[in-house]
């Protein structure tokens, strides 16, 4: 089988889309779990843009990655700097990556006008530049930015670009549809074209502003091409980039190229939800393999045919891509999906029973609208509870909070709670921040005497969510929370119409957590989820190491 | 140049799609769109399936289209059944419009296996009822349902069942990927097998499973079909069907096909959000071609350069179809970003030291944490206050937000506020389901007699992201909120360390956007933004009628 080097975008090229923002944790989350699913190569930003993605490369520094290179990105040089002084490569070099990305310019239009150089100018910047990188040790992969735009406007210097790459070393020659406007089949005839020229590898960077994105990056492969770039979910620019969610199993289910293990892909779904929920994104629910709606049949007769004979209105099976069917009127699925989970954390569903109690609790709570696929944590203790383990180690009877707003702003909130912690009772107050800070606080504070442990553990991440409900009697709010301690983060989940009872459930549930991997030994040294989670490699909760984690928040 | 008939069956493929629903005067609205913007055939529904679509077509009746055949869609006679006994074929005629649809099954496997017949069976089937409506003078379009899958099967039998088709007179032959799995590449070598050897004109029907719709169809069409359908939006069971706000303008301004008049392509984007806005389903801003940010640019450099030189970053006109530049106010930015958005509100940003200062003022609140790129109604009352504007309304003199929890949950909270509206000092407090939501009411209670107006206008949503400000002193929460009233929706942000008081900014901010544009005319019909953008065309807030908001959230 062929093999085909995937190339993802979604930290650099995928942050270019309206409403995406990651902070450098972020995307060293979404980085492990790339890393973690086979990606090969992981485009982490561009260092000489902005400091948010110089921090990203450090914090990568210290990460070791089983299997993703890890790649900066960057501009040929400006052509007033030689490559020594230029301070866009220097960025480049300072980021200590294996592998860089660098676009240079195919298109004479944005040469002379973008530019501003001329069209020998141009080559000599991206011959230095190359030279410059391999000299100093680096993987190359060259970006050919507009190559199908120039190539339409003048061929032969289009490829003269290429050449110029080539022969200073480029390890790869990837073709950008830049603008995103190319149609397949002409796609298809340049870059079988190319191919026939170079002995290189040759790459595919395709934009959607057409609906073609993923169709176009298929037929390159089709048709030469070897290295394959795109984001998760197809985030981007303006319409986006080509979704990796729908290029690699149309790649390896459909037309038989070899990408990632068969149980990495079938993560494929968990990966596009994990991407989404980080992002504070709403999931596509019509998206390609990997959406909620992709596998959803509606009623019927169709229902019953699809049970008898899928393929008659499958195009593939969902487990492949990790996703299920569905119908639409009462879910059928679901247990075999809940005795995976339950192995991976190495709980023993035994009885049949126990396991038809875990779905249809999780179902409910599904139906309320909780998510668990960016809340390991939570779903973890909802599995133990429902085979009866206790993990409630704290109860609290009472609780207040009270906020205040003079003429300018709303100072700090204060909260009082009413705790009992193995039969003693204790009344706390404390203030925070803002109300979510406050009630963090106090209830840190009324464990503390009992579970020191948590003195490691802070609140690191907060996200709400408004969710519509299927049956709609009131908003609801989702509210996400990490906690992190020294070593590693993990993620909870609750729901309410009260932003405070929602933000509480997670709250207590991310203590719980600790406490459950932790009280016993008394040790942080003994990481949360370790022990059940086994290697962690296709589960929910990779091994995650963010020291630099921020202040509590509000 | 050749001309491609545009089949359109957003009224009953589009309405298998999950979360759609439409009534038959839905479907007549939106009908008479299609017609008006040239679509040649407009399939309403099954009227053999519900009595919604029976409904349809009796409307139908009394219209006079301009331009569009209505066509009723049905499936082949059952076996048991005579053609003029069948009940599905009658109701077919029943319908009394000028073209139907029928599908007749092209894989072994769903006539062996659905259908429960023989294989010679299923071609009477075909060619029975085929010549059974053609004899009653219908235009008969004949749907090859999983020609693709079948013909990978069995290419001999799938190509039989078109002969039975077109043998009884079928006058349009339309391949069909009902599971939408087949490749590009594929799908085209089949299509130009089928081309060569029938003299009906061919159809293709394709289905998003893979992600190819779109591309899939326009490789058709390339390979020689010359029908085509899809769906506005690509609505459709599970992930869809092509969508013809893609497809068209591929076809029309790509490949050189003529589909409608130039003058109707550039009303594609309207057509677009008014079929959404008429299924009450939520635009995807990220649509090829129609979606908000089609044509939206990122970053300082790349906006002049787009300014200079549209096609070096454009892969069209937006104009071209009846969409429009927008330039995303983000960390990238520099002035040219600012001068760009203040122009489409009408703001006179006369001086560059005006100018500088607002740029200033702006990049201060990015650093703060502020993003306006989804905020644009915070950022418009940023750069009117920049220029001196004032748009207070009222100031809020003191607050408290007072929540409080039993054993079981956190139940409703209060909130009290001392507000100041034109020298009038209220007292008055509110309960809400949370504190955000209190907040919003008391504020709400206490405009609503100065500024009646305000009655129209329902908080929608709501999100919080904690962010990671660069130098890092605190965590601090950014909040989104969307405000809407009858006719549209508008987006404010609020940054603080404290959620009330980031939530407080986002609510004053909505609220004094919508008095800003509506306090004076003392009208609702106003619609927020209209005097300050013009017509609107470029402006943040695309006219949006979102009847069906969300129960304000918490």
């Amino acid at each position: 089988m062929t093999s085909i080097e995937l190339f993802d975008t979604t930290l650099r090229d995928g942050t270019q889309g309206e409403h995406v923002t990651l902070t450098a944790q972020d995307k060293l989350r979404i980085a492990r779990r790339l890393d973690a699913f086979g990606i090969d190569v992981i485009e982490g930003g561009w260092p000489g843009s902005n400091p948010k993605d110089r921090a990203f490369f450090e914090l990568a520094r210290d990460v070791e990655w089983r299997h993703a290179q890890i790649c900066a990105f960057g501009s040929t040089r400006r052509v007033q700097f030689a490559p020594e002084d230029d301070p866009n490569l220097q960025e480049l070099l300072r980021a200590e990556t294996p592998a860089v990305s660098i676009f240079g310019k195919s298109w004479t239009l944005h040469a002379t006008v973008a530019l501003g150089v001329t069209l020998e100018e141009n080559l000599d910047l991206i011959r230095s530049s190359v030279a410059y990188l391999k000299a100093h040790g680096k993987r190359v992969i060259y970006d050919a930015e507009h190559f199908f735009d120039g190539y339409r406007d003048d061929a032969a210097y289009a490829l003269e670009t290429l050449r110029a790459a080539a022969e200073a070393g480029a390890d790869v020659l990837v073709l950008c549809d830049t603008n995103g406007g190319t149609m397949p089949g002409e796609l298809a005839r340049i870059v079988a074209h190319v191919c026939e020229r170079f002995d290189q590898p040759i790459g595919i960077h395709a934009h959607n502003d057409s609906g073609c994105a993923v169709a176009n990056t298929l037929m390159a492969v089709e048709a030469g091409a070897r290295h394959v770039q795109g984001t998760i979910n197809g985030i981007g620019e303006r319409t986006g980039n080509a979704d990796l969610c729908a290029v690699i199993p149309g790649l390896q289910l459909k037309l038989g190229y070899d990408c990632v293990a068969p149980a990495r892909l079938a993560t494929l779904t968990d990966l596009s939800h994990f991407v989404d929920e980080v992002a504070n994104l709403d999931p596509v629910d019509r998206a390609p393999y990997v959406g909620r709606s992709a596998f959803a049949h509606k009623g019927g007769i169709h229902v019953s045919a699809v049970m008898k004979e899928p393929r008659a209105y499958e195009h593939l099976e969902p487990e492949a891509v990790g996703n299920k069917r569905r119908v639409l009127v009462s879910d059928l699925s679901g247990r075999s999906n809940v005795r995976y989970k339950a192995d991976e954390l190495g709980i023993d569903l035994q009885e049949t029973s126990q396991a038809r109690k875990a779905v249809e609790r999780i179902k409910e709570l599904e139906h309320l609208g909780y998510e668990f696929e960016g809340a390991e944590a939570s779903f973890e203790l909802l599995l133990r509870a429902s085979q009866g383990e206790q993990a409630e180690f704290f109860r609290v009877e009472r609780a207040r909070v009270h906020s205040e707003k003079g003429d300018a702003h709303f100072e700090c909130s204060q909260a009082t709670i009413l705790i009992d912690v193995q039969g003693t009772r204790t009344l706390v107050a404390a203030e925070g921040v803002g109300p979510v800070d406050a009630l963090s606080k106090a209830l840190h504070q009324g464990l503390s005497d009992f579970y020191p442990c948590l003195d490691d553990v802070r609140l690191a991440d907060y996200k709400v969510r408004v969710i519509d409900p299927q049956d709609g009697t009131a908003a609801q709010v989702r509210v996400l929370v990490e906690h992190r301690d020294d070593v590693r983060s993990w993620h909870t989940v609750g729901v309410s119409a009260n932003i405070l009872e929602a933000s509480w459930q997670a709250l207590a549930d991310g203590l719980r957590y600790y406490l459950l991997h932790h009280a016993t030994t008394g040790s942080a040294e003994a990481a949360p989820g370790d022990g059940a989670a086994g290697d962690g490699a296709a589960g929910e909760s990779p091994p995650e190491n963010e020291m630099a984690a921020p202040a509590a928040p509000h």
